[in-house]
C-alpha cells in the first residue's frame, strides 16, 4: 500500500525540472544571437510542463525499481535529452507534431524502457505481487482516467494556433477517444476468457486515442480519419497490455511497471506513421493559406 | 463494494454514444436540403455531450437492475429518442431552455424511471443492503459533488449567446446553487429525527438547484428569483429523498437506485414551471434589442 | 474517521456566506451615493469567493473543536470582518495584494488562530490520537494538493488586469510554486531524522510558495525574485510544522488543527514583506503606462 503514496509524490517530482527546460530552451533559441535573455511566456512555460509529462511516462516504466534519488537524477538528464529530441525534431526536421506523440510520448516511453532494461534487477517481474492493484487503487485510478480523457482534447490543441486549427484539433482528439474508449471496452471483454472487463485496460488503453491522434490532431483528416485512428490505437493499447507486456518481460527482459509502452509507446508510433500518411496526402488547397502546420515549439 | 467500479466503469458507457448523436443532429439540421454534410462544431459537440448526460441521468435509476449490455441498448435509444424530443421542444415548440434542465435533466430522470418501472424485479427495493452506502463511497461522491457544483455555472451558461446573456447564466445558477446548499443544510438536519445531516442529501440536494434554475438561467429574473428557486429546489429534493423515493418504491413498485427523481425530475419540473412564469413576465423592454432567447440547440 | 466526513461537509459552510459577502460589498460601494443598486459581476462573485476562502483558511485552525452551528456563527461573523479589513487595506491605504495574501490568508489564519486561542479545550492538543492521518486520508489529501497546485497561478492573476499583467502574474506564480515544491521536498527529508518524507510537509507546504508570492505576484520582480520568495516560503512553512506549530500548542496555547499558520499565516507575512520591498524598489520606467497595480477589488 506505501507503493500508492511512493507513486503520489514521485509525480511531483519532475515538475521542478520543467524549469530548467526553460533555460535549455532559452539557450536554444538564443544560439547565434548576441545578448541573452530567455523570454518567459505561457508558450513557454506549457512546453515546459510538456516536458515534466515526459519524464512522468518514463517514471511509469521504472517505479517501483528505482529510489527517489535515482528518480531525480534520471529527471534531470531526461530533461536535457528532451530539449536535444524536441530541437532535432521540430527545428532541424520540420517535423509536424500537434500534440507532442513523438516528442512526448515516443520519447518519454521508449527512454523509460531502455533505462528499465539497463535498471531491471531480478525480483522485477509481472509476478511480482506488488504488482497488483488493491481496490481502492483501481477507484483512484479512474478518477486520473477520467481527468486525462476529459483533458486530452486541450492537450492535443493547446500549441495550436487559435480559432480553426485548434477547433479541428480538439474534434478530432475527441472522435478519436470516443472510438478508442468503445473499442477498448469491447476488446477488452472479447480478449478475456471469463468476458469480463479489465480494469487496466478501461484505466489506461481507452486514452490511446488520445496519443495516436496527437501528431495529426490539427490536421485535416476527416472524422472517419480521427475514428479509424482511435479504433487501431485501441486494438494496440489492449493486445500490448494482454501480449506484449508479459513478452517483453519474460523474453526481453523488459520490465514495464505501469505499461507505459502500451498507452504511451506504441499508440505514438502509429501516430508518427498516420501523421506522415495524412501529411503526404494533404492538398495544399484544403489547407488554403494555413499549411503552415504548428509545431509545439 | 464491486457496485463501486460497475458504476465508474458505467459511467464511460453513454459518451461513445454522443457521437451517435452528432450524426442524428446533422441529419435534422439537413431535413430538406440538398447535398449531405454534417458540421461538426464545438457546439455540436457540447450538444452531444448534453445527450450523454440524459443517458447518465437515466443509468442513475437502473444501475443494479440491468446488465451492461442492456444498458448498452439502452443508451442506444435514448440518445435517438432524446434528439427526436429536444427538436420537438427546441425547434418545433421553440421552448426556451438555456441549461437544458426540461431536454436533459426532465427527459432522462422520466425516460429512467419508466424503464425501472418496466425492469424492476422483487428483490429492487429500497430495503436492498446492496443499496447503502460505504464510508469511502461517501468520500468519492462528496468529490463528484464538489466538481458539479463547480462546473454547473459553466454547465448552464455554455450555449448561451456570450457575454452578458452568458454572465447573466453564470450569476443566476451559482445564486440559485449557494440558496439550495444553504437550504438543504438546513432541511436536512430538521427532517432527521436525530438532527444530524443525511450524506444523501449533502450529496445530491446541494445541487438540484442548478437544475431547477437551468430553464430560466439567461433571462433577467433578479437574484431573489434566482435564490427563490434555489430555496425550493432544496426542499423538494431533500423532501423527496426522504418521502417520495419510499412512496414510489413502494406503493408505485418504481424503484429509483440513485434518486434521480430527486436531483433530477422534480427540480427539472420546477425548472419547466418557472421558465414559463419568468418567460410570461417578461419584459421585451428589458430586454432590449436580444430579446431572442438562446435555445441549447 | 468521522472526521474526514465533517471535514468534508464543513468545506461546504462558507460558500452561502459569499452571498452576503455581495451585499457587503454592494453597500460599502455605495456609501454616499443615492439610490441602492447592487452589480452583480464576475468579479463581485470573485471577491465573494475569496471572502469563503478567507472562512475556509479560519476553519483550518478551528476544525475539531467547534461544533457546525458555532462554524457557521463564525462564518457570518468573519465575512463582516472580512469586508471591513478589504476596505481599509485595499480601499483607504491602497495596498497593492493582487493574490489577496494579506486580505484573505493573513486575515484568515490570525482570525482563525485567534479564535483557537480563545475556544482552546484541554483535550485540543498535537498529542491527541484524532489528529493522525489515516492512510486513505492521505490519499485524499494528495488530490486536493494538486488541484491547489495546479490552480494557484489562476487564483493569483484572476482579478489582475488581463494579459501583461496576468500573465507575468501566472508566471511568477508558477515559479514560486515550482522553488517551492523542490525546496520543501529537500528540507522535509532534511529535517526528518530518518530522512524520510513527511506527508503533512509535501501536502501543505509545498503550496506555501503560492501564498508568499501573492501580494507582488503582478509586480516586475523578474524569475529570480519569485524562486527566492517560493524558496524561503518552503523553509519557513516546513520549520513551521516542525517547530513552531508544537511551540505554539504547548506554550502560548494556541492548538492549530491544520497548521494554517505554517501554510497561510506565515507565508503571507512573508508576501507582505516582500512586496514592500518590491513596491519601494519599483521603477515606474519598468511598468511604463502601467504603474497602477490592480487591487483585487
Amino acid at each position: 500500500m506505501v507503493m500508492e503514496l511512493l507513486v503520489t509524490t514521485s509525480l511531483f517530482l519532475p515538475w521542478p525540472f520543467s524549469g530548467i527546460s526553460c533555460i535549455i530552451q532559452g539557450c536554444i533559441h538564443h544560439r547565434g544571437q548576441s545578448g541573452f535573455h530567455i523570454k518567459l511566456n505561457m508558450k513557454s512555460l506549457i512546453t515546459a510542463d510538456f516536458s515534466a509529462a515526459a519524464v512522468l511516462i518514463t517514471f511509469g516504466a521504472l517505479l517501483g525499481k528505482v529510489s527517489r534519488l535515482q528518480l531525480l537524477i534520471i529527471a534531470f538528464i531526461e530533461i536535457l535529452m528532451f530539449a536535444v529530441n524536441e530541437f532535432i525534431l521540430l527545428e532541424e526536421l520540420k517535423v509536424a507534431d500537434a500534440g507532442g506523440s513523438m516528442v512526448i510520448h515516443c520519447f518519454g516511453a521508449y527512454f523509460g524502457l531502455a533505462l528499465s532494461f539497463v535498471l531491471k534487477r531480478p525480483e522485477d517481474t509481472d509476478n511480482n505481487a506488488k504488482e497488483g492493484s488493491v481496490y481502492h487503487s483501481d477507484i483512484f485510478a479512474m478518477i486520473g482516467t477520467i481527468f486525462l480523457w476529459m483533458y486530452w482534447p486541450s492537450f492535443n490543441s493547446v500549441l495550436v494556433s487559435p480559432a480553426v486549427d485548434q477547433q479541428r484539433a480538439v474534434i478530432n482528439t475527441y472522435l478519436s477517444l470516443v472510438a478508442c474508449c468503445v473499442t477498448t471496452f469491447a476488446v477488452s471483454a472479447f480478449i478475456n476468457t471469463d468476458r469480463k472487463l479489465d480494469m487496466v485496460h478501461v484505466q489506461n488503453a481507452t486514452l490511446a486515442g488520445g496519443v495516436a491522434v496527437g501528431t495529426l490532431a490539427n490536421m485535416i483528416i476527416e472524422p472517419w480519419g480521427a475514428i479509424l485512428i482511435g479504433f487501431l490505437a485501441a486494438i494496440l493499447s489492449v493486445a500490448g497490455y494482454k501480449y506484449i507486456t508479459p513478452f517483453l518481460d519474460e523474453k526481453l527482459h523488459i520490465h514495464d511497471t505501469c505499461g507505459v509502452n502500451n498507452l504511451h509507446g506504441m499508440p505514438a508510433i502509429l501516430a508518427g506513421i498516420a501523421g506522415a500518411v495524412a501529411a503526404k496526402l494533404a492538398d495544399a488547397d484544403d489547407y488554403k493559406d494555413r499549411f503552415v502546420i504548428n509545431n509545439i515549439m
